[in-house]
């Protein structure tokens, strides 16, 4: 068996320490005789993972007990209803900034419920910058102010936190844990897993409680953040095999010295790469150097010929997942946590060759 | 390791070569060289093994192509929901029936959506029976008749299928893959995957081509099945994980003979059971013989105060989560596909030395 270095923009890398406990635990978890996916939600061992994630959760992050911790499912995209059909309330509008494909999808879900107020965009420059905040046409009455810190495809990521009357609503699937953030900045915080917490199909919902308990008729109770909130986010059965990755990989950050440690890996390795980039002619990123990803980051080639090649050899060297996204083109190399500096290095490595050979 | 005998109510037993294959793929899937979990849902790899789980449960189920076979998130509470969601329309009133908890949260949360007439309860006997089909009061313009063919607290399932001009919509979360149905007696049949699909965090919808379409305004997007159809389940990222685990243990339905053999193995299982209990004055079942789950079987003992000792005992011999619903007492044993013959014979004698014990 050889593990590969893993590009993948989501579902994303996982520390392979995290992997090899799941494997180990599987038949057997903890010597139960069961494999922890085979029991009931309601057991002491399975509420004790999940409590173990949210204890974990909230010392990594620093999140205190005015926000709720909700460990759903459905992903990103059913918080896109979620946020308004829990927050929109009487108002009825909400403030939504454009930097990109994952704002676009979040802003033309928020519209079926109520009115959305575009306040920015950045689809003029291919959302390759973020709209300066004195641009902003805030609304005086918004429920809240939807934005997306960091957008995988354009590979653009905010490195400041708007200050408006409107709590903030973020989509934080791409960025959360890759660095300390101030949770008391936020109202609702919410993120799909498949990135840096834990395999597809577990949705993280961090709500300020004083947001809660304000959810419209037409909400599924299923989407009401009250509900989960009063239920230990387990109304229903929830995901728990994915629930207890998410604890082993929340172990992992523990265990790496926390997220100011996760952040000076993040920070090396986006900018060894982006420095290989801009200091050859051959790779080229499009966005903004003050707004630049440090997750997600888009390259192309001088001669988009030879994409297919780059595509083809770097999969033969072991660097897998490469490919930009489909709407985009060119390649893109995320670089989410549990992708090392080992291969990020490895992928350099292989630029520069792929550019000496070919260019 | 010793692996122990699980008759849990769910998330419940999986078969034990479906987790030895999870766990010898877990850090190398097929030689790629990630887990599969680290892959993108877009991949050939990933959609192969949601082509070939969609293709596998065709098969086994008898599936024509009339049908959308959908894999969700957010389990049947969420489609209670969704069903009134995507199939109230115009009408605006469906009918359902109450046999138990489950039905009861779908009718709660059908309430919320439109106008529900409830066309039969069993609650009168506490959810030991279903109630005659000659004594359901239908509507004449239903858009849905729903209901629950096995309910898992209760222990009662439907041998027999209601003949109904409206589309049957049913929660088959604890009965589906146990034994052969005749999909085209059905609208639309959903199921959370956590008793016979496969791990929680999964959940399959088989919706008739004709009822997707009339979603409300109201439904987000992620709750519409005609998204989710024209997507192929990948509207957003699906748990891939769950998915892959689905297609495996369908695999092993496959090989185990299909539906047929696993009814015949079903249908011993719990005849045996049930025989045991009915034998003893030690033990009883509260539900009339004609309706008796071939899944879950609640029993009581004759006296209460020994209920604490035999959970203790039972489990001590390797017999776990034996203990009935919170809001039943006494005992309950699953009986799920996965829960193999050797099981419960293993149940049984250990129900008979703690007769001759205690009684």
């Amino acid at each position: 068996m050889s593990r590969c270095y893993n590009f993948c923009a989501g579902p994303a890398a996982l520390p392979e320490s995290v992997l090899e406990t799941a494997r180990d635990d599987m038949l057997d978890w903890h010597g139960r005789g069961l494999s922890l996916m085979e029991m009931s939600h309601r057991s002491p061992e399975v509420v004790g993972v999940a409590q173990h994630a949210e204890q974990t959760l909230r010392q990594l992050l620093g999140i205190s007990e005015d926000y709720a911790v909700l460990f759903l499912q459905g992903g990103a995209s059913t918080q896109f209803a979620a946020v308004p059909l829990n927050l929109l309330g009487e108002r009825g509008r909400a403030d939504y900034v454009n930097t990109g494909q994952w704002s676009k999808k979040a802003i033309a879900e928020g519209r079926r419920f109520g009115e959305v107020n575009v306040v920015a965009s950045s689809e003029d420059t291919n959302f390759s910058t973020i709209p300066e905040f004195g641009s902003w046409q805030l609304s005086s009455d918004a429920a809240y102010l939807h934005y997306t810190p960091n957008e995988t495809i354009g590979g653009v990521e905010f490195f400041w936190t708007p200050e408006v009357a409107a709590p903030l609503v973020v989509d934080m699937s791409s960025t959360i844990l890759s660095r300390p953030i101030n949770v008391d900045d936020y109202g609702v915080i919410y993120a799909g897993a498949q990135k840096n917490i834990g395999p597809a199909g577990l949705t993280l919902v961090i709500a300020r409680r004083d947001l809660l308990g304000q959810a419209s008729a037409a909400c599924p109770t299923m989407l009401d953040w009250k509900v989960a909130a009063d239920n230990d986010s387990m109304y229903n059965t929830p995901p728990t095999f994915a629930l207890y990755l998410a604890a082993l990989v929340f172990d992992w950050l523990v265990e790496l010295g926390g997220l100011q440690a996760m952040a000076e890996i993040n920070r090396r390795k986006a900018a060894r790469l982006y420095a290989a980039i801009d200091g050859s002619s051959f790779y080229a990123n499009p966005v903004e150097p003050a707004s630049r990803s440090l997750m997600n980051v888009p390259f192309t080639l001088a001669d988009p010929e030879l994409d297919k090649l780059f595509l083809q050899e770097s999969e033969k060297a072991g660097l897998l997942n490469l490919k930009g996204h489909r709407s985009v083109g060119g390649m893109r190399a995320s670089l989410y946590n549990a992708v090392g500096e080992e291969a990020v290095d490895a992928l350099i490595a292989f630029m520069r060759d792929f550019e000496q050979r070919r260019a």
